[in-house]
């Protein structure tokens, strides 16, 4: 999701709120020690192995301080990388670089962190027919890079937000007086465009949901058994969402219930940073050119 | 940093953008079930045990939608909670209550999960006059709430961010031709109400910093051996601030060294969340008043 | 989409910056007349007849102004109202109705056009199982008022932008190499919450549409046989939209190709003004309370 | 009003504004198709005859997007063109091209619309002395691109907005107690460098007019008689202006008042877009240069 | 231009980044020794004399932070203030108190003490039939608040900004080529609601700008006398400016030529602030209410 | 705090504001009589002698709107400059030139007001071993270019804001129930990394203050030999600031008392402005290259 294009249309924005939550007057230690222009260069190390993910991120916060700076990237988003390994060097305004160092890593090193646990997951269901998503549970204000990192591991993205497809969860059930009612509400009041995906906790509910045409159906609270055999009775008229609890050990086991989808609140929210360095910022002669 | 006073000016804005990032036009799901008004209620639960850190921005996210929501507390941030503890209910209208649900979610949980990770570390400090802090990073656009967590869960703050204290590293040690030129250059031009720190990783560079009077100096990348001597002979005429990988195997000894303070940037960048849940949402009748 | 709460996060925004597009600095005629708070009502009467769309937006743009002003409404968004007819009456300070008056009637009475022509247009396919739809064909920064009103006006709504479902045009199959190719790309890009809809103009690429598992196709270019022959093999299995130039007298002719939807910018671009206006203020006695 | 310079002020930030209504997260379809960047080119077509206006707002959305695009231009803002005319070529990133379309389009349909019919009916009074401006009356935060249409189209613009000139109407007459009155106070009131207008329905308001001094007179629902006799009495010491129903018939009976200026809402409220498309999207090979 | 309607529209924002500007975090020295909520008063009191302006500012400053503020004031803007009277008691949040004191004082000394010079120049005017008025030559971002305070100190205001009135000086004569042809050209481009300005340094020139149409003339770098023969040709067919240095012992002088208006930028670029201060905060009992 | 890099953080936004204050929609002056690009050239020129301050936010003010506008600079920030004297030259669109004209000059003329003010109390302290420093009595939303200017004038800074650094008055004092109990709760809340000052009126107070561990003391309202006895007393182990009424007159009594600090709001509240002047526009041929 987060391109050269759609850069400019919303992360853009971001970037620059982060800087600006970052900087509120100059950069103090480097104004102290770098009064002018010298120009140099730095490396982006992994300390870590793990998924990049963000690199347009980390190259366009530099870029917003130095319009000049030139970054040679080693890897790509959604490269597999070693401990030690080189991924990027970045040369320009030596004091840019140090002031955007800690705004660019921050951006880079949670999306990488997620994309590095999104493959992790996702090695865990090769060839089982099973596909990892994300959920909302994205950190406020960053859901556009956690949800780019998702995909850049290997896994699927869920709904972006509210508005952009239709969930209707016990709530929505309990206030619409039961599955069918609350599909058939959705399906009247929402775009011919979107697709309604109701919550099941029950086979009866499963069957009701079926009737009234939801597009997909969630499975939550269900036993393995009632799984299955909620899977054989959608046949392929739904997709099938399984939620809740998704670890190591779960996953094995749900890879054998049938069913389409498995999503993660976990990815997003609790996934840790992969640890990555700007390092060897020294001065270099000017370019010529 | 986030209360009733700092939520207007700085949080505020940021818990807006949050709104909107999870909703464009409308929350369609809702809008199905529940075309108009109707007052209810619903318990703020824990899943887990934890620090809770984040109920004025849970709270005002909710405000923002109807100004009219009434949340009782039966919780305060800093308080251990356990699973299944009853936090706060929420009352009043129900669309507003389930638009808001996963953004107020998200602050909280993701507040909450940092407080309890924070108490957890400091919990092995507990008497060792060793101060765990925080650094500078942060996931993008979060800062506030992030470093407010780790002041919840009995953690410090270090800076927030570039322009409101000195922290010389080895790049701007490398610009300046040393730390003792780092440090003079950066009293010269910080303003006097700003501390100036430095990171050192040799014992001659600890003198040098004392001589050119640091209030802080950082031991990096030194033995235990070395840092006690470092603690030696600085001799409380600064603090000592010790960095690195902070794991609880870690905190032990670095108990030992006599520093002042110990940061760890996993305290916000790797902290799972806190699972919290919004839970039996119901129609109730109209206030009386 | 433009409710209690929706109003708070999207419209909100897009009324202040209404408002301030209109008073730089002051309104300078009423505050040459009026230099102080005068109680004052007026009322909002129609002109012509029509469907009423956006009083919600309306009475905040004179709450923004005006925290304690009172609105009555005689009528509800999605009346028809008949030209003379009283729909609301405004009480408060008599600054902030002059002041607010013509942003609140221009989002009013543009969304109210669209409303009116889209019910127009409605009831051109009343039991013809058609459904008339807006498209993205939008005033800029009104696209939420606007496709509100085509709703209000008993029309439905096409996707809101261009992240919340995918619509392959004629550009993008040929990027792709062809209907089959694209469509397949977009199953596979796209989240599994997102319906894909492609654009099709002969009955091969209809059949490769079908095959490739679109969930809507969109015929277009096509004369009437070959649509309804389009149709006839889609069989049900994927929402048929038709587009193009939507008229009286082409909507006839529509209704009877069996399509589910069919699609028309015009509602949006081209609907004129519902004319309604704000008449008879004068002062009245302060309100006890 | 919107050229090179005043672009970069105040239209830049409305252009952004429609992109991010568009592109929540990323354009889906494009993406999908076309996962990298393609150098392409594409063609604007009139599919009506009209004048247009609006290009350097069309041309700033795509180089938002890809700052490389290069737009050749074949007509200018206020040509007259015929249906099937190329009006320019875009040639660039062929995502950014397919990503910004329907903004840019967005804005230069409704801007030619405006330009188009604006055209129309000054033709009528061709050669009157009557100039036809526009009002208030305009889409909200749309109100800079729909004056400049108007001018484009060869009409004038009546005050930009409440802050920049003083229009006293029946209801500011009211709360003053009377013309005299309230033009007098606009007089004292108002800055120097503003004029006043001021409403009039009746001779003896328009005499109150002209002798408290004000700089235009607004005839209001007179007969042709009445304003005939009022231009007389004026005899050229203020500006006449008559307002109302403009439309083809009552144009050229209005053209023998002998008023200076005709106002119009219709223009800005009430004209259809120009229907223009981009066509002919295909790769080209790669600019040398 | 400030008053409680206008407040919320174009001040609101002003305000709101200012605080923001002052308040990064927290307020650490109030949230230190003022952990809770503590009901507290105090006094705004003037420390030189003066004329106050600002105080619905002053005001909202406080409430932004504070909804549940009372304010009581003892004088008003525009009135003339002794040393040591009271303006005003403030009574709430002690913290909010605190936090929001030195952005409230800036905005309120800096508007007082621009109208305290407006006053002491207009003083100087008295009876001579000449009016004093303000510049663009405003602090960017606060010309709201120093043209309010020219107001209420007694000048007036020469125009807004760039858009809201045509002042052609030495370049843009330059640039038409000449006085006449600068003059018609803005006749031909600005609304016909604007007035058009232009200055001139030669009798010659006045001439020309009289027969062009001017309907101000601004006199620039001519001899007293030449001035006085420029005003007896204008004859009052346009207003008369003159600008420059205006100092005490100038303004006796020109208060001899017969012109309409002086003009100076010194009012607000130059005045210094009126002192003012926030005293005796003390706790108060919480209010009955 | 304004170099390349800091302008791009948070200046940036501040000039744009400030253009649209200036600029609602077009500059109708300019328009008028340059209807298309014509290249130009203009001069900076110092009317008066002072210190410049704020070439970079000037500079950048024009190219916003021509970013290829050149400018080459004959004086640099901190640099004395003599009446007369040329400071740059300003070319590129002679449209942008005369647009941004007033907005550069109005940031730059005040800037370097207050540096000229700055530099000539600075000179008076001259081998005193007292630095002058400012105070958060700047103007709403200036404040980033108003310390700067202090800086460049040669003062120093106090702190930024109510974030950054702790400073303990009598209302703080007053709540926390003395001077040593503010200081150990400061010292307690506030981050490690700041320093906590605190204002004290008697020599008890100094003590107070000394012992529990002030970093900076603030002698207020005291005699010249009760300042120096608290100097004595302090001996070193806290700096000193001296607050007040900073005059000329004042300030060479004050450099006898042995302090370190002297504040004074003047500096930013209250020195005028710096007469500057764009001079000479004229038409140049286009730059070949």
């Amino acid at each position: 999701m987060i391109d050269d294009i759609s850069m400019k249309i919303q992360a853009e924005k971001l970037i620059r709120m982060a800087l600006a939550e970052d900087v509120t007057g100059e950069d103090v230690s480097t104004a102290s020690v770098l009064p002018a222009y010298v120009r140099g260069t730095a490396d982006l190390i992994a300390k870590q192995a793990g998924v990049v993910a963000g690199l347009p991120v980390f190259a366009r916060t530099f870029a917003i301080l130095d319009e000049q700076i030139e970054i040679k990237f080693f890897a790509a988003d959604g490269d597999r990388v070693e401990a030690g390994q080189l991924l990027a060097s970045v040369t320009g305004d030596m004091r840019a670089i140090l002031t955007a160092e800690r705004t660019a890593l921050n951006f880079l090193q949670r999306m990488s962190g997620i994309a590095t646990e999104t493959a992790r997951m996702c090695a865990l269901l090769q060839g089982s027919g099973l596909r990892l998503v994300d959920t909302r549970k994205t950190t406020p204000n960053m859901r556009l890079g956690e949800k780019y990192a998702v995909r850049v591991g290997g896994g699927g993205n869920h709904r972006y937000n509210l508005s952009d497809a239709v969930l209707l969860k016990d709530n929505h059930i309990g206030a619409a007086g039961g599955v069918r009612k609350a599909v058939e509400a959705a399906k009247r009041h929402a775009p011919f465009t979107m697709k309604v995906e109701v919550e099941t906790e029950t086979l009866a509910q499963v069957q009701e949901a079926l009737e009234a045409g939801a597009d997909i159906i969630m499975l939550d609270n269900m036993s393995d058994a009632e799984m299955k055999e909620a899977v054989r009775r959608i046949g392929g008229r739904a997709l099938v969402e399984i939620s809740g609890n998704v670890t190591e050990e779960n996953l094995a086991r749900l890879c054998g219930i049938g069913a389409d989808i498995v999503s993660s609140g976990a990815l997003t929210h609790s996934a840790g940073i992969l640890d990555l360095s700007l390092k060897h910022l020294h001065p270099v002669a000017e370019h010529k050119g």
